[in-house]
């Protein structure tokens, strides 16, 4: 970075300089996948991924290091009353993945996937959006760099997954400005929130759009003031595995939203992604359909921890195995349909 | 068996004498769902899986022997032209599953899960169910008894699936003789008929049912003169699996006929089961639908072998495992939420 210049600038000029997809490794799974030993289009979303999993790897379908970030981080905004749950939960459950007691854990060892938690200065909560600005552009900057160490071990797929008590206003906060619409139609319930809860976080997030209206312009200003240290940190980490190119499996209703300030920076920078599942988080289908993208799964949870994703890395893992691990019609001895 | 007693006396029987839910197996996995580290519903679909997994098991849920059971058949109704591929495909694939090289082996892999592969007399086709019965009796309830050899390992977790080239027309025959409609709702490219054979299919079915009419309103007759060998076993080990208290996943469309003959002969002979996946075969909701169910999964696949009930698998033993694994409030020392 320059000596003159701004924390953001080194963000941006990743950004700028993004991978496109190997079209040529995509083309070459397509043309493999028509002679593996199935009808053509048969294993329907599962042959999409695997081209996904060339097209932005650049090598053949191939999991054997997954991995799920966990991104904690606390929030001032929790002194608004938005949350059922006190701010200290935030640190006992990262004990408690530490500890493998927690959702996430057990869908690690299911699946057989790595995990590694990421706790962002909880003991030191965020500004309160709707009174200031959550961080200040140092220390997005570098809370998003923070967050780009999750691919530094060399994972082949990264699923990201966060824990914040208070984070589904934060998330609220982000979609409002970046989507626009009404308050009402970003908040939802989070960990419990019960009808008056909900209507205050829509008043939280709708003075806290407000107060930094100004400034709202520029998705990474609306990341620092509206964010929150995980938000910064997913950004951080989708733009990392991007550069480095390992395919990234998002998370539910939170980490959508640190992914959507970095679409809304660039509308490709996402293309390496997928939505793991679909929160019962009411916006959050709006906000995948928004990107542009379709949930893998559907299974009614909210719980964020990365559960959603990991359980999408299952399918993803099964994705990449078809491929490379099934017969063709010729090296089976199969005959082939006799119309085609 | 009485010596004056028909062939199908014995599964009469069973479908008496299925044992119904273990209420109170549900009860204590509801009561400690609600101690676990997470808000309350946070989980979903798999909390509900949970629940179900100890209401058929009659125990704590867990999935320590997955199995996938492939039942393998051949059709006579194939001399009809309902299929782009020829009939020597079953045989061929049935070695392709026993040397690894199909889907449903890789995806038995990437989530740990049994394969036996049932071959159901693949040299002698059944009868053209257009001009003939598939069966006699005799031979569909020792077909029957045949596949409820599936639970006979000890299998905590059994994956309903199947192989036959021509049998998307058997499962269309048998679900317009036991729902009713028209016969075109229910036939769909399978394998990858083009818009000629898919009408082909549906006249075909027509024929039959029309052949058959005045015996159909038995499901066991149904079963033994539109249906086939992998159809009569598949419904005979989700029986067998019922009297074993063993929670069964079916696969796709085909699979789903078969259990849906059961349905036919008691509405709660299925309590027990899942569906894994919904098929992109335009008919398998419909079915789906009529038995009452919601599949876990729709990834827009149409294979059969297993393959969506062994992806769902891989969910249902993330849902035993997030029940059995997690740590309770107190355990962990999490604060519960100060709302409840």
């Amino acid at each position: 970075m320059a000596a003159s210049g701004l924390p953001f600038d080194d963000i941006r000029n990743l950004l700028r300089t993004m991978p496109g997809p190997d079209t040529a490794a995509a083309q070459r799974v397509a043309e493999r996948d028509g002679i593996l030993t199935k009808p053509p289009g048969a294993l329907g979303r599962l042959e999409e991924i695997a081209e996904w999993l060339a097209m932005w790897s650049g090598r053949t379908p191939e999991i054997s290091r997954p991995l799920v970030a966990i991104f904690a981080g606390n929030h001032g905004v929790t002194a608004q009353g938005v949350s059922p749950f006190p701010s200290e939960v935030t640190v006992q459950m990262v004990a408690n993945f530490q500890a493998g007691g927690a959702a996430i854990n057990q869908i690690c060892i299911a699946n057989d996937l790595g995990l590694k938690v990421f706790d962002l200065a909880l003991d030191m909560p965020t500004g309160d959006i709707s009174v200031e600005a959550a961080m200040d552009e140092k220390a997005c900057a570098a809370t998003m760099a923070y967050g780009m160490e999750a691919v530094a071990g060399g994972t082949d797929l990264l699923c990201i997954g966060e824990m914040g008590i208070g984070n589904t206003t934060i998330a609220s906060a982000l979609y409002f400005a970046l989507f626009g619409g009404k308050a009402q139609e970003w908040v939802g319930p989070g960990t419990g929130a019960d009808t008056a809860g909900i209507a205050r976080k829509a008043e939280v997030i709708e003075q806290a759009v407000e107060l930094h209206k100004d400034h709202l312009r520029d998705p990474l200003e609306v990341l620092r003031r509206l964010g929150g240290r995980e938000f910064a940190a997913m950004a951080g980490a989708i733009l990392a595995a991007r550069m480095q190119r390992v395919p990234v499996i998002i998370d539910g209703f939170v980490a959508t939203a640190a992914a959507a300030v970095l679409h809304a920076a660039d509308p490709t920078a996402l293309d390496h992604c997928l939505i793991g599942h679909v929160s019962a988080e009411p916006a959050h289908i709006k906000a995948i359909e928004l990107l542009g993208k379709k949930p893998l799964l559907d299974l009614g949870m909210r719980l964020g921890e990365g559960t959603g994703a990991a359980l999408a890395a299952g399918i993803v893992k099964s994705a990449a195995l078809c491929h490379s691990g099934m017969a063709t019609f010729d090296s089976a001895g199969v005959s082939n349909s006799d119309q085609e």
